[in-house]
């Protein structure tokens, strides 16, 4: 292998006693008299790289400088190291480092982190979340692919998607009002509508809340799909079920070194997750003294989720027949009260709301009257329902919110690559 | 197989003799005084159902209508079809329909067809289409994977990400003004500073353009990506080469039928695509009698393009060192006047722009300040400029216009599932 190839640091094994060729960044730097320790950290990992003090002289090292490092592999108590011949300088630290990466664990505030969020990306146990998110939302891709499901890009300047008035982001295009989509909802059931019968989107949503919490961002990326000729919300929650169980094992196939960084172990899915109506789940709740109205509060999910891992071990929760009067119009009703609509519960947080659609163009007409909505304002939406529509359903999962109650992390904005709330709009 | 479990019209040669059940729509029903015959259409194909006109009193049928038909499968004319024992109706049709979807070729205005985009989008030629879109972008990221790239999702609510400030859309976020990303330029270069080194996303981008052409989208989805120590813009070039023959094997490889319907031959990606200079094209247009000044326009693209096919039978071309004044702040420069940057044509029309970009923090200051920018609009985006960066450049396809060009298609508001354009908010 000539000099000038780059090798990465995961592949030194295979040039024992070769001369190669390694960049990155200065992970950590030591220099003592007659030798200097430069630790590199590569996208695939780190390598200690011994080199004599001469060949530093002149080059402006500091941490998280980079760096082209030319020399021989050899093995050091059974790990390769790199016997440094030349080393050069690829561009330089301007300042000091806001954050330290080099530490076992990082240790600032949130906000300190969001702040200079490329440089404490870096450190391993952030730089890892996002491999692992990436492989969650590769393995959801690849399961509907494998089930014939339609990848497919909706609008995110929409005239009509708007489905709640407070919650939503205007702008002028062109003299006009646009909205940002809160979600593909009318999108992806157009496209099944369309023929297309199975769709999936992995995509930005906007939600223009201001509330700021632990849980809530005002931009996140929503994994939703959508299916025609289904029976009822159980064949989806009987599909979620199946797509869980393939997107954690394939992020343990392809993140072992992540999840080991991370010290996390995935749970394991259930054959069947358990199943509860959300009416017995408040009857529960109010059995444990807590009172909750129509619908569960943040600390009711974490004690139904409590309550179902003490008495079935699951993790793992589907919560069913929501009321009309919490579910949007598009919601097919069960009977005068209840939809056929369920959220799923991991961990304590709502990480899916699912459920089946109204097909028929005359009760989807009922149910926006009887929402308030003023289906005049829908015209697009409606047209797609007078022309033969098979019955369908689908669902969402918010992409970090998956990401953080997998991985333990608290707060959402740890698992954004980029976080917005309504305080940050930058990097 | 019990009656109830759905069939797909492709699995049909498997079940000869069987009684099975399929749905769809009613792509064409033809009423005899002895027999009927009901086309229907799913996701997976056509087949023809022949019934007994007494099985259909009191069912409107009508095409489009979305039925669920049991029977028995039988082969006639080496084509399976259904001997029909049962027919329901699961949906209706409302209204006489706005366009005829089982006519040999649509026959309407792009306007009709774009007014009703759900029900256009069941002619089997405009439904074949976004399956390929799909299934470029799906190339893309199953390339770009296997080549070690991060599957990343940017921020669209963006403060400083907007390079120009004409071409962007502008709103209200609590208060603050923010814009809508034009691309994740900002961002991907961000990530594979962090340490990624190499990034991708397949996402929406927004661009404010007023003017109305059958090329450009307001909104359209980007084929974006980004990598760290190169060495050049031929690394870039080389890679994209390799990456575009991959994309078009894929197609060729999960599409034959959708190709077939719509009657393409894919090109062959040469091994080498040839390579000009901005400059000699200038020239070459010149002596073609076409005047261009610094960049080429559209008809310039075209004759550049039917000039290499000529002479080289390639129908992809790179053209390279565009002057500084034509290309963004973040662009590397190769000396005074030109930059280290490309674009590709293919058949007539740009589909990529890519490039080195500026590594050093003074340089991008430099360059910032040369093409008129004020630094501190851009704070963010500078600090991750201090902390060590390797030299790094990527490209972006358009992947509305990448379908359109190998589709043959001349409006690019066909190959956006629901486009829009400074005159279409809707669907």
């Amino acid at each position: 292998m000539s000099k000038q190839e780059r090798t990465l640091v995961k592949a030194l094994a295979h040039q024992v006693g070769n001369d190669v060729t390694v960049k990155g960044w200065v992970h950590r730097i030591r220099k003592l008299k007659t030798v200097a320790f430069i630790v590199l950290r590569d996208r695939s990992g780190m390598v200690q790289c011994v080199c004599k003090p001469s060949l530093l002289e002149g080059v402006h090292l500091g941490n998280e400088s980079v760096v082209s490092i030319s020399g021989h592999v050899v093995v050091q108590d059974e790990r390769c190291e790199i016997d440094v011949e030349h080393i050069e300088l690829l561009s330089a630290v301007h300042e000091e480092l806001p954050i330290q990466v080099n530490l076992e664990a990082l240790d600032v505030q949130l906000d300190t982190l969001l702040n200079h969020r490329v440089l404490g990306l870096r450190h391993p146990k952030e730089n890892a979340i996002f491999k692992i998110q990436a492989a969650l939302s590769q393995g959801f891709s690849t399961f509907l692919r494998q089930h014939d499901f339609l990848d497919m890009h909706s609008p995110k300047l929409v005239k009509e998607g708007a489905e709640g008035g407070a919650n939503v982001f205007s702008l002028d295009y062109f003299g006009e009002k646009a909205y940002l989509a809160q979600s593909p909802q009318f999108y992806k059931q157009m496209a099944v509508i369309a023929g297309y019968e199975r769709v999936f989107e992995v995509g930005p949503v906007f939600r223009a809340e201001t509330h700021r919490t632990r849980r809530h961002l005002n931009e996140y990326v929503s994994l939703d799909l959508e299916m025609a000729f289904i029976q009822d919300e159980y064949d989806l929650m009987a599909f979620e079920t199946q797509m869980l169980g393939f997107m954690l094992e394939w992020v343990l196939g392809t993140c072992p070194n992540e999840l080991s960084v991370l010290e996390v172990s995935l749970p394991a899915v259930p054959k069947e997750i358990p199943v509860m109506k959300l009416e017995e789940a408040i009857l529960i709740l109010k059995q444990l003294n807590h009172e909750c109205d129509g619908d569960l509060d943040p600390e009711g999910e974490r004690l139904i989720s409590a309550y179902i891992y003490e008495h079935t071990g699951s993790e793992f929760l589907f919560l069913t027949h929501y009321p009309i009067s919490k579910r949007p119009m598009y919601t097919k009703p069960l009977n005068d009260l209840e939809t056929q609509s369920f959220d799923l519960l991991f961990r304590g947080l709502e990480i899916t709301t699912g459920g089946m659609r109204i097909h028929q163009y005359e009760q989807l007409l009922d149910s926006m009257i009887k929402k308030g909505y003023d289906p005049n304002q829908f015209t697009s939406y409606l047209e797609a329902f007078k022309h033969g529509v098979p019955p369908h359903g689908g669902l969402a999962i918010g992409l970090e919110r998956l990401t953080a109650q997998l991985l333990g992390i608290s707060n959402i904005r740890r698992t954004s690559l980029f976080p917005r709330d309504s305080e940050r709009l930058t990097p």
